[in-house]
């Protein structure tokens, strides 16, 4: 099964740079966080605020980055994602994020996520209608 | 009517520092947020969360921030507030950051918090045992 | 003598929302400083790197900001800033940050910036072309 | 060859909470950054500030975190880091965050760090001396 890439465009903020002059690390959490939040609506058909109304959210399990090339202020990003594998209660978004200007790589890597029952804090199966819009 | 004014201490992180190598102007906010978390807790005896129990919440209104000496990786402050003012629905706090190493200060101002109602999110009347509370 | 107001538009980003699902306070500031990075650059012909290039640097003295509506995930801002003031060694920024949605007023207030020697760190005289550059 | 293990105690800041009431995931790249800065002064002899003193700096060229409980408000870490391997050009450190409440394990992985020319960025070999202050 091969799902589609999706792409959003990130601006760099100044209050993204760190003490050596590139976006600080942590921030590229951000900036995928920022493209699902954006891709889950335009793309997927299921905003997080309408996961929320059915009493569910996605919360990081596992997180891995790969820091190819530094990125630095007035820079702006392409941000990828893509589903890698939907499993019962979880999803893993595999990303990729380019530099505008020259088309290079960034950071890669991936983030699992799994579907919790925001009442309870437990995970969650995915329902079939989740599982079918994801699976594009 | 004079307000006893309570200390914090907080250490710079790495995080906080910008590209001039200096904490970043917003920490300033965060570093005196982090200050009455801890004072309405340990001073005044009554948490942000027993508030946000009793459905009301704090919010501010105004803010006034005079940068006096950059703050430094490996910095530790002494935040310094005080209540300066409390009417029927806000409380006036007054802060000062110093740093711990010279005594120095390295910011000072104020914070104008509304009391709000969680629910509605207007602004609400100051209970009396929270007048009470907030007169020493 | 009055001066132009510049506006840039950004977008309020998954991690500036805090635990009461508003944008956090601190943000803002973060906020006009992206809008005065912009507007450097492409509005007053001086961008912030070219002012570290000579030896330059601004930094915040003073701000002031007054709080009128939350800002939520998913909102776009429209944030104005304007000269207020141009002093021997520092330029008040006085700014507006609108809810792009409803064109409602979310915050307004200013920034006071002083001038310095980035290799000294102290106040600097405006040159005369900075002063003409920013009497737009 | 088995590597010590070191650990410094961080409170959680209100800022590092997000919209779902839990310290946001970026945060916890924060934290261990927090947690080895501390441990290079005063656990391995070598500020970070003595390395850029040299020239050098260290660039994380990968990150893997899993998370494994949520932490919140008032919660204080007891951040642990371990040197994992030693390379030519390259140091991998393990690290553990645990609540300090109940020692429960809040996340784990490990980051692994490049050792750069300050002046050119690129990866440098480490320096006999460093090898022997990490190998304790």
């Amino acid at each position: 099964m091969a799902y589609t890439t999706f792409e959003s465009e990130i601006s760099v903020r100044p209050d993204d740079i760190d003490m050596n002059n590139h976006v600080h690390n942590a921030r590229y959490l951000d900036y995928v966080l920022a493209a699902r939040y954006d891709q889950m609506r335009s793309c997927y058909g299921m905003s997080m605020e309408q996961f929320i109304e059915r009493g569910l959210g996605w919360v990081v399990n596992t997180c891995f980055i790969q820091f190819k090339r530094p990125l630095a202020m007035g820079d702006t990003l392409r941000v990828r994602t893509c589903i890698g594998d939907v499993g019962s209660t979880h999803a893993k978004v595999d990303f990729q994020i380019l530099k505008k200007s020259n088309g290079k790589l960034a950071a890669d890597g991936y983030f699992d996520y799994t579907l919790i029952n925001a009442a309870t804090g437990r995970a969650e199966k995915l329902p079939q209608d989740v599982i079918d819009m994801y699976s594009i």
